[in-house]
């Protein structure tokens, strides 16, 4: 095991599962909290897992309001809503070592490639977490079920940094996948994601009733195929079985309402810069369109702003 | 003042408004009902009109349930949702003289070609009606404002009927004016029919609400150059200036809720064929892709399967 300190940005359904994992895992792990700092430091974090539940109590919790109280850590793990990003820019500089190793737990693309700019950082990484789990209300984490993470770093780097932090989740129980490019396990994401998390955020719809409708598979199917022009603009290659296997499995899943759809139903900020307008910026930049992929996103522009004018 | 026989199919706010005008003109009016038969043969049909109350006394009202009653037309009003197209099969021929005069008063592009060429017809024409007008109740039309038809003829076919058939509107109060080339005037009414019937129907909005997100302005702007686009397939000349005017104008109008908003609130199948799926495929004949334009009309499919299962 790794003497190593792990800091999590962002204690919700997903920080706060990996955080607790690691801490189970007999790991130094420091927890920031926003809302729920007062009850955590009363009541400690409780996670209902589907692989066994786990508390911290509130004397073995590292809890903060502020990362300007927190030690410099060696992972830090930012597990915010993209939404959030901008909140970076204060929040992670008092955590920082020249070598730190920053994973961003989030969805979208082109945040890694920001913060390594912004921060000047040798290595920065992502995680696609394939998770079930919710935050049931404060300090409390109810995980559903799965939970593997496919990570990688941005750019060219290399450090056994990750190789480590890859075993230390292991070691903790947590399913890990190493994808040495996070820009083409970001695509693959992006591939369901943007078709599905849009269309069901427009048409209020979950999955099944979007696979109900002939057009709707083919709107979906040629969605796809924009990601997959765009991806190759980073040398990201992408299989047409690739989407006639997802639009199979989608059609043969359980009735499914996307994390951007029960966003839009509790009115909650949608995370629209990661997911459609770096994606969209990103080919358009190398000369490749997204016109039914920018139509999707303007219309969510609207949605967007109708959440934000009555929040 | 001619000596014709009109005939009105479809009998509601269109078309017991213009067939109750004709009447009010001296004219030989006959109409088609389908479920308010009953109710007029003992009540009449009234309008309450902006200009001027008028009713139609039972005894003076040729109420017909049955085209096959009614006598031969020189003027045949087709009034019914485009949806409903499907019927003039069986509805129209029993009024065909061979050179009736057939004036489509509906929505959308692409109806009088298929008119004229299913029953070999010379005389098809389109009227394009810029009225404010309900149906309120059984043969009970509301006429709230406006009322100017622009009509043509479609094809190259000429014929004193159609001048004719003006003069008789203006001499009944309508104001109308002509329009040679009927497409040219439905591509400029489905240049703002397109984006903002959809674009309304799909996010649940008013134009002003529309109207106040950049993005879907932006959205709005680029489905209108598709529009522009697919309209030169058939020669005709849209300019810039028209969608810049068009912009300008929705976005001074007072919030308005689109006829095919209203049609999904009220659970009423949509007017797709007519008003999306005919102009996507006019233009896709000669190599003219409208994909903004195809993405909103598979989201309006997916709407529409909804009503129609609900329905």
């Amino acid at each position: 095991m790794t003497e190593k300190v792990f800091a999590v940005i962002g204690t919700g359904a997903i920080g706060g599962y990996y955080g607790a994992r690691l801490h189970h895992g007999g790991h130094d792990v420091h927890f920031l909290f926003n809302s729920d700092y007062q009850h955590v430091t009363e009541h400690g974090l409780t996670v209902d897992s589907h692989y066994g539940d786990y508390s911290i109590d509130k004397k073995q919790l590292n809890a903060y309001a502020d990362t300007s109280e927190m030690p410099k850590a060696d992972v830090i793990l930012i597990a915010l809503k993209t939404t959030q990003n901008h909140l970076l820019d204060t929040l992670l500089k008092p955590l920082l070592k020249p070598d730190s190793l920053v994973m961003l737990l989030q969805n979208g693309i082109g945040a890694e490639q920001e913060i390594a700019q912004h921060f000047d950082l040798p290595y920065v990484g992502g995680g696609l977490c394939f998770i079930c789990s919710n935050k049931t209300g404060p300090g409390h984490i109810h995980h559903i079920d799965y939970g593997r993470i496919t990570m990688g770093l941005y750019g060219e780097k290399q450090t056994t940094a990750l190789d480590e932090f890859a075993e230390d989740l292991l070691q903790a129980g947590v399913d890990v996948e190493i994808d040495r490019n996070i820009i083409d396990a970001r695509w693959k994401k992006l591939l369901w994601n943007i078709p599905f998390n849009g269309l069901s955020t427009v048409l209020n719809a979950d999955t099944k009733q979007m696979m109900n409708c002939n057009e709707l598979v083919e709107l979906s199917r040629s969605i796809m195929g924009e990601v997959q022009q765009a991806a190759q603009t980073t040398d990201t290659l992408i299989e047409d079985a690739l989407i006639d296997a997802m639009l199979t499995n989608t059609a043969k899943m359980k009735p499914y309402l996307t994390s951007m759809l029960l966003d839009r139903r509790h009115q909650r900020e949608l995370e629209l810069q990661y997911m459609y307008k770096n994606a969209i910026d990103m080919a358009d930049k190398q000369g490749v369109s997204m016109p039914k992929t920018q139509a999707l996103y303007q219309q969510l522009c609207f949605i967007n702003q109708q959440i934000k004018n009555e929040g």
